[in-house]
């Protein structure tokens, strides 16, 4: 079913980036293969609610080929792509039955990043981040886990460790980790337990620097610290975290060295490129960021190789944040660019960058959002909030129930989805 | 928070048995521990609808302690009980932090049963059964898998391998999953693909005996059978499986040996002992069946031990069906029995099991249904399955949440629930 002479778009990733370029190529006169590691895209701002037991895997993890299936001109491939070779315009992918290789005209590098553990690889172990379906998936074993554990135990001090959950990094996800954890011990597990008090646990939010949601304007960030803690979370900021291992945390502060043990750790700080980023750097000589994503020309291309194009956190131009509307639109960008050179069209402006607007959900009917001039708080934020990711969700049909579940666990005090398969379940 | 010198009932399981006992004793003066390997209950008729991708796992996976947490009475605690002392009047549990032992006056042992592979257990690794909500995850990794490897292979061969799919075992759960993948390859993933067309995936169902559904009358059997063969399913009845490897199955019928290449083969064939039943039979030398399932007395006790219960799969009596309803009023009868014997009142009548008939969806809008004299199928007995199973569905929220899903996957051609994380991923 290939239609031969026709320019072929390679596009590596399904992520934001890599579906709204796609969709950009729609009615181009292109032959799209969109590779993706898993079958499916990542509503990556609310995986966060998959850990936390609010919503169901499939609320927001969508096929690929639900959202791309009925593109005619376009086709959807499994594979982990490991390397680009940009002589022979080709890429290579591991798939379910070994390895092989697609060719391009012009490639679309939308693989996102990882986690970054600033040269500390070794905390990846104790602290999981928080990127994919599994890690979310393995973190709600982890965190409801804890509170069986802490039922059963019989040793104070190790029932003490066990309801401890320390969060690494004040970002909008650590934020929204701290706060919905801080919900789930002090309502959705209120009363269930006999032997523990589930409101009795530790949260402790940890960042570095001295202000939490850190790219957010500063009213905002003390807005949603003053609410944490007004919930019980413990903001530690201007904090450093110097050890991790599988009994607790390190840290260093202005006061000294101290130590938390904690069951539950969770490393919400930092991205860095990938493993494909690497590759392509070397193959291209492209110069990388500290933590080794391309920086990229301002049209989004790789310096050289105008056939190249790398969006969302895969690169990094003008230390943009990692956010999912950058991704939207650099992958619109590089749609709508390679379609005006196949229309025979000039070369149109270079990427600029629409802010929309910041947001993070604090805890219960509270969210702090940052619209143009607009400085908002509590329900108003929280309501804003809803709209915009009931607007962005992928389908009709997981509009509908996410919006139930966020009513149902907004208003009531349960949460839909905390079973546990014994696989994710710590032992 | 322990209530001494209060009467002590252990239950071990917290499938449909354990939960109808636990409530049957809400009202009993006794301090009820419910040990469960997991933290949810699992409603198993519908276990197969998390396989093929209609429901979530929190759908039909309801955490014990949103059950039973507000049933002051009752304690829940996460273990795999081990063993049993009924001398010492004790059960060993391996919980999250090793293993602990919890003392009983009364136990009531209904901890399910396990897949049978008649002797063949080397078959396992390449046909699983589907218990528990791992083993539904994972088959629905492979089933989806399939499809995505499918697309991806070159050599026709393989490619037609990749898209068989062989059920062992003709009763309602090889049915329901028959029908399912059927309509996944037909429907669900129609025009999703470029290099194969799912819809010529073949779906093999196989059965030892003349007739799928042998616990059903012989009407709805060949209602369900006509309608299997109608949407493309290969029914082959008087078909033993005689080996199971990684590519394939062997069979033998009447016409002699054949061999059928498959990725995904399903093993819903035959129920066994638990190794828990086993340590039982042992200790009080109670006699089992075939399957190594404690015979119980017509009370549901072990022979010589009046204070120990086995219900629903754990234990056999004359010869009922492993369905939810008999564990169910296993359940039940073993929690009143216990409330009546603390009342000083005298010992009630034997167990009765009371049939309310038996149900099996077969595919859109199609199911068989036997109520007392009635063989019901075609829309009548889909929407008899509906209502019946919106009923016992465990909770507001999922009833909803599970009927909107129903109505959505009916209705139109999507599923709600087939994004695979990678662990789950075939490779």
């Amino acid at each position: 079913m290939t239609q031969n002479a026709e320019h072929r778009v390679v596009i590596v990733g399904a992520g934001f980036g890599g579906i709204y370029a796609a969709r950009a190529l729609r009615k181009a006169p292109v032959k799209v293969t969109v590779i993706n590691g898993t079958n499916h895209h990542v509503f990556e701002p609310l995986i966060y609610q998959v850990a936390t037991g609010v919503l169901s895997p499939g609320e927001v993890a969508t096929p690929v080929r639900e959202l791309l299936g009925k593109q005619k001109n376009t086709e959807v491939r499994l594979g982990w792509v490991t390397d680009v070779d940009p002589d022979a315009k080709t890429v290579t992918a591991t798939g379910p039955g070994g390895a092989y290789t697609v060719g391009y005209d012009t490639l679309i590098v939308a693989a996102g990043a990882t986690q970054s553990y600033f040269g500390n690889d070794g905390f990846a172990e104790h602290a999981p981040g928080m990127k994919t379906l599994d890690d979310a998936l393995d973190l709600r074993g982890r965190v409801f886990g804890a509170f069986e554990a802490a039922e059963v135990a019989t040793d104070p001090e190790e029932r003490a460790r066990l309801l401890t959950f320390v969060i690494v990094g004040g970002g909008p996800t650590g934020v929204e980790l701290a706060g919905s954890i801080s919900e789930i011990a002090t309502r959705t597990l209120r009363g269930r337990y006999r032997n523990i008090d589930p409101a009795s646990a530790r949260v402790v939010l940890l960042d570095a620097v001295d202000r939490v949601l850190p790219t957010f304007r500063e009213p905002l960030s003390a807005k949603a610290a003053k609410r944490l803690r007004k919930i019980g979370v413990e903001v530690r900021l201007g904090t450093k975290v110097v050890d991790v291992d599988a009994d607790g945390v390190k840290i260093e502060t202005t006061d000294g060295a101290e130590r938390i043990d904690a069951a539950v750790k969770i490393w919400a700080a930092g991205v860095a490129g990938t493993a494909l980023g690497r590759r392509l750097a070397e193959a291209t000589g492209a110069e990388t960021d500290r933590g080794g994503r391309i920086l990229v020309a301002p049209d989004l291309t790789v310096p050289g190789h105008p056939e190249i194009f790398v969006v969302g956190e895969s690169g990094t131009l003008n230390r943009l944040p990692g956010v999912a509307q950058v991704a939207m639109q650099g992958g619109t960008y590089a749609g709508r660019a390679i379609a005006r050179r196949l229309a025979g069209k000039p070369e149109g402006k270079p990427f600029s960058y629409f802010d929309k607007g910041n947001m993070a959900v604090v805890s219960r009917w509270n969210a702090v959002a940052g619209i143009g001039p607009l400085n908002l708080g509590g329900p108003v934020g929280w309501l804003l909030w809803l709209g915009v990711h009931v607007f962005y969700l992928a389908g009709a049909r997981n509009r509908t129930t996410a919006m139930f579940r966020w009513v149902i666990s907004f208003l009531g005090r349960n949460r839909s989805e905390w079973s546990i398969p014994s696989s994710r379940m710590p032992s």
